[in-house]
């Protein structure tokens, strides 16, 4: 589906109103690019893409499958550029991804995106509200993208912190809690954040180096902005594997403590009811001279005696904290 | 044993017949090129291949020893390059390896192929199919082959993908699984994964860089493809092999988890039977003096108290998590 | 807040008060500079002092909103400076992070603190007395700056050098203590720590190499100084990591085998009460001619047996180390 | 002591005997060489050798001490290589190391062997018999000599494969077994291969590369042969060593599951003696009015009643896999 | 403290007398130079050899504050080396370290020792008993100092193989040892070990390249030599921390299996008692027709029958290997 295509004029988006063949043919004056807008497109929709701005084979390719990996490929005449998107779904606790393949030449934008998230909308807006960035021509558009993409990092990131406190705040009460499959859980997701932030290193690197033909050179340290906030993420989520790793050993060490507890408390109870027995036991003795036996208020007596013995037993085990 | 050799021009098999001496003869052309397709060769044909083209000996010896790491070799006048094979056997849940060595010259191919795997008959078909890429020559030969065993190497990672999908459903199930043979059995073959895919980025780089003297520059964006997948490949293995140890830790802190709740489990219902055998105890203790045992009523009585107990200890228990 | 501004010429306070914009405009001399402070500025004072100066708008965005990671950006007539402050804070045994963002230019210096520290009041007093220093100019400021973050995060790797003695002392008492919890906030601190001294290697780097325009090439064997503190840093906090990951492995194993010596005492614990029981079960039967049962002394004797065995059984376990 | 020293010229042994000293001076034509093999030799014997070949006394220094790490070393007009050569000793399943020290001018080889080991003895054998090699000279000597000692360690890398298979087995075998000990014992040999093998590589890719002087540039393919051996073994090494940790990780677990199911073995042993006593217990009770004890066949009756009972727990244990 | 002080003209020493001043103004020939050795120097004395030498004071400082990271520093015309002493103390099993600072020029030396070690006195020495090596002049010093001081290191790293072979014994006996503080202890010697011998090895590596000013070019295979064996000393002590965390892992798994041992032990020992207990039970209890309560020898029997049961199960707990 085509979501939006447009002719931009010195820092302004031009009515001209038409298909994008038409609105590539009226780029007269240097400057002028045409930013069209796809969403999930058809094989149709891009083959046409494609041949009005001669984009390459391949890169078309990659741009319908999605399920790319993060990259930056020059070609002659254009750069192609795979993006991940990330954001958090708060009832499911899970970080979702999506996907935006960018095409650019000197007077075109191309974006595809896949699966939901709205930056390429959102960017769309704020540009054409700044004619500053918006006159830097397709550098400018990838600039706003890139700048967007990585803030919804930074939010999830911002989530995975949370995440992790919640998990550290549960290994370490007195609740007998089973949090490895959720430190899991947790490790996966992060696994997967790394996977869309890692290798857009790379790419973004050579924007901040000014190398990428058709960036213009004074856009540098925008690129370094956001390069900025991708080193940002990448420490965190660096930061937060290796303390979901050393939270999870202390889980385990917390169950281990916990069966020692639980082990000397079954101990001791065993012990309560085990030491009256034996009482009752010897008093079940059928000698033939066991004066207590003959006792009034021996019954009772050897029921206070196992009481007694229970009881000091249970002070004892309470004061060496088994029970 | 030759499976297959032919003349190619201009992007089309000429039906030149003959064994590869002649065939070689027969290229008179600039781009003519012959392709000669062994499996699992004798001494004698690799030798009368070997003398047809002016193959290195050391590189003969390894196309034939079989057992090769990936690699890529340059010699004076061709290259020689290894691959490995991969595929999934469903049966077994086992990964297969199987080897290809290619020389390839300026204007000939000699394949090689050990066990099993039909990437070099569908890459031989879908190429005389395609005669753009054909006319490539060796090294559109090489593209096709390359593509086809990176593709062999996605669908092996796929598969893992759903072995380690399988493997966490287990591990987090409440049932009691011993997973840890099949997570090492899982780990063991994501090594030789690895083996075959990690060697093989550095010449395949070579290849996109440009650099292998007899490969056209215009073939660049099509190797590019290839490592691209090939990395998506290596990550994939790389991630599985972190979540399967993340999984396996888990699946250690479940077995202690398990252990505490059986030993809790035990002394609850240790505590059942041992509190009635207490009371027991006390009505076969043999005082003159105890007025339950003269009770008409006593001895269902006596019944009656241990089933209360036990009742009221199993309900303590239940309650409190214990059973 | 405007901490403090003033003017500096020949290596010497220029009592020249006015507002900041006026004292740039009293830099007449080579080698005068006006040193302006801010301490969380707003953001009416931080554009005022941009505009003086004239500051990139993405580092003033970026000093103000402060959690930025460590860095040095250069632009074209000055460069820009991150650093985190960090220090100790006894009562809670935790590292509290502050920030510092520098400007620098060749005849200016704007300094913006962020949470708490003196440092920069203490490096201003200090160089006002030290007229060689700040003779150098914004380079001279810097080191001095420099100087004093770097002594913080010394003083802050000490303490953790001294929590880390404590835990290992903790750790291999013969006490029953759970370490872990500990283990962990320590683990976090210092991954705190090194999230400020990691990044701040490359930048302090660059001044050693004497590569950072307008710091004089006479000043790198100070910022060399400064490096070596921060390897220092760095490295403490390494070696510290690493001891804490062994002390934790330490720590499970004691309560591995604290988990085995109680599990014996308890077992040795329970044979003492058995045995007696089986004792008191047997003169519990009721055989016609049991010859002991008809003894004057049997039921003496019968408990003296029982502490005889129990006894027995204490000196044997006590000897072989199970109680 | 010296094993063997001869005059070679144009790829054949010249019968000229004599000494090393008169040895020397009959080279007389371009391509002549002399190869002296010392054993564990003495001060004077090495000395000697030192004094006719002009040899660095750092290196025969190291020559002589054995315990060198494997290092290639240029001097003015030589080389000095260490080479640590690896055998297995099935008697005792472990690893031996010898040391081969060569010094090798434009025309002379000096070998020293330390330890067994008859690589030496070999390659001298092999190489007269294939005059092609021997005719590149100290070159083809040294070719001869590491393709001997990689494939030493081939040799061992394929023993060490089938030691971890066996491990493999013992760890995943329902038996109880012990492998700890067998795994340390051969991560250990593991570590001592490395030692061996890793230093190795830097100076053979110099003469892979054709960068060490005196050796022929045409000899890098075999150099190049020898170097892809010695990847194949480090490759191994590492994925062995990788395959024994995940391997040691399964065996703590399979002691944790062994232990748990023990515990339940052992609980649902121990119920089913309890519960008989515990009514053995009832019967005991003194109650005027307990029926059971007046019928002809209440004992019986109470017997059957224990078999019963214990039968039937047998079975519930059974089937719910506790015992 | 001024240890000694010396002149030394062309490989031996000159019995100048005098303090360092006089010394130094005695330098007339080339290669003259004056060895200058501190021990704990006071600030006084330190600052006048400073002020004879024209030391930089960020080195004196340095030199003079001690716990200072090994490194080289180049300043105008000498430069700083500082190295860490490392000697093993027996009665202690402990790693002790000293600290040498090292001024070097063209034509004078200056040592500074802090704590125990003679690596200075005995290269002194040895040195002025070498001409050959002494007429190298300052380079000659160091190179002599640096051999000493790596020497030591290879003697601790000797002693802590033989710990960790103690370890490793301790850890795979029969015995019940508790080896995690050993084992903690000794990784923090090794890290301590580390930290003197990892920061050595790039100023040793400038030597080797023989690009440290005013040490000649022909030092440099003497330089490698020792930098072989700091490179011996870092394998090692790498080796000794991963056979240390290996022997770690088996400790612990030790521990479970003991555990694992002692469990079946006590529920064996259970057993034999508990079955008795049940028959003493069985003729507890009371009903009127139990025939064997009437035999003569009935109780003899009882107690036979708990003899050979109990004894039973001692012999099949003890084939089946749970006693």
């Amino acid at each position: 589906m085509i979501v939006d295509s447009a002719l931009y004029r010195d820092g302004s988006r031009v009515e001209a109103g038409g298909d994008c063949r038409s609105l590539r043919t009226q780029t007269s004056e240097p400057g002028d690019f045409v930013w069209v807008g796809l969403s999930d497109p058809s094989q149709q929709e891009i083959a046409e893409v494609a041949d009005v701005f001669g984009l390459h084979p391949l890169a078309v390719e990659d741009a319908v499958k999605a399920h790319q990996r993060p990259k930056l490929e020059r070609y002659e005449h254009m750069f192609f550029l795979v993006l991940k998107t990330l954001w958090y779904v708060d009832e499911q606790d899970a970080v979702e991804t999506g996907e935006i393949s960018i095409f650019a030449g000197h007077d075109f934008v191309v974006t595809v995106r896949h699966g939901q998230g709205n930056e390429l909308h959102s960017a769309r807006t704020q540009l054409e509200s700044t004619p500053k960035v918006l006159r830097h021509g397709p550098g400018g558009v990838l600039y706003s993208i890139f700048d967007r993409v990585v803030d919804g990092y930074l939010a999830v990131a911002d989530e995975l912190v949370i995440d992790v406190d919640e998990i550290e705040t549960s290994v370490f009460s007195p609740d007998r809690t089973n949090d490895s499959a959720r430190i899991y859980t947790l490790k996966r997701e992060i696994a997967e954040v790394r996977r869309a932030v890692m290798p857009l290193r790379e790419p973004l690197g050579r924007f901040v180096a000014g190398t990428v033909a058709g960036v213009h050179q004074d856009a540098a340290p925008f690129f370094r902005d956001v390069a900025d906030h991708l080193a940002r993420v990448a420490e965190t989520v660096d930061s937060l594997d290796g303390l979901l790793s050393t939270a999870f050993d202390a889980h385990v060490a917390q169950i281990s403590v916990q069966q020692n507890d639980d082990m000397r408390k079954i101990s001791a109870g065993a012990a309560i009811i085990v030491v009256p027995t034996l009482i009752a036991g010897i008093y079940g003795m059928n000698f033939e001279h066991m004066p207590e036996l003959g006792w009034t208020y021996g019954y009772p007596f050897s029921l206070l005696l196992m009481g007694i013995v229970a009881g000091g037993l249970w002070v004892v085990f309470k004061k060496s904290g088994w029970l």
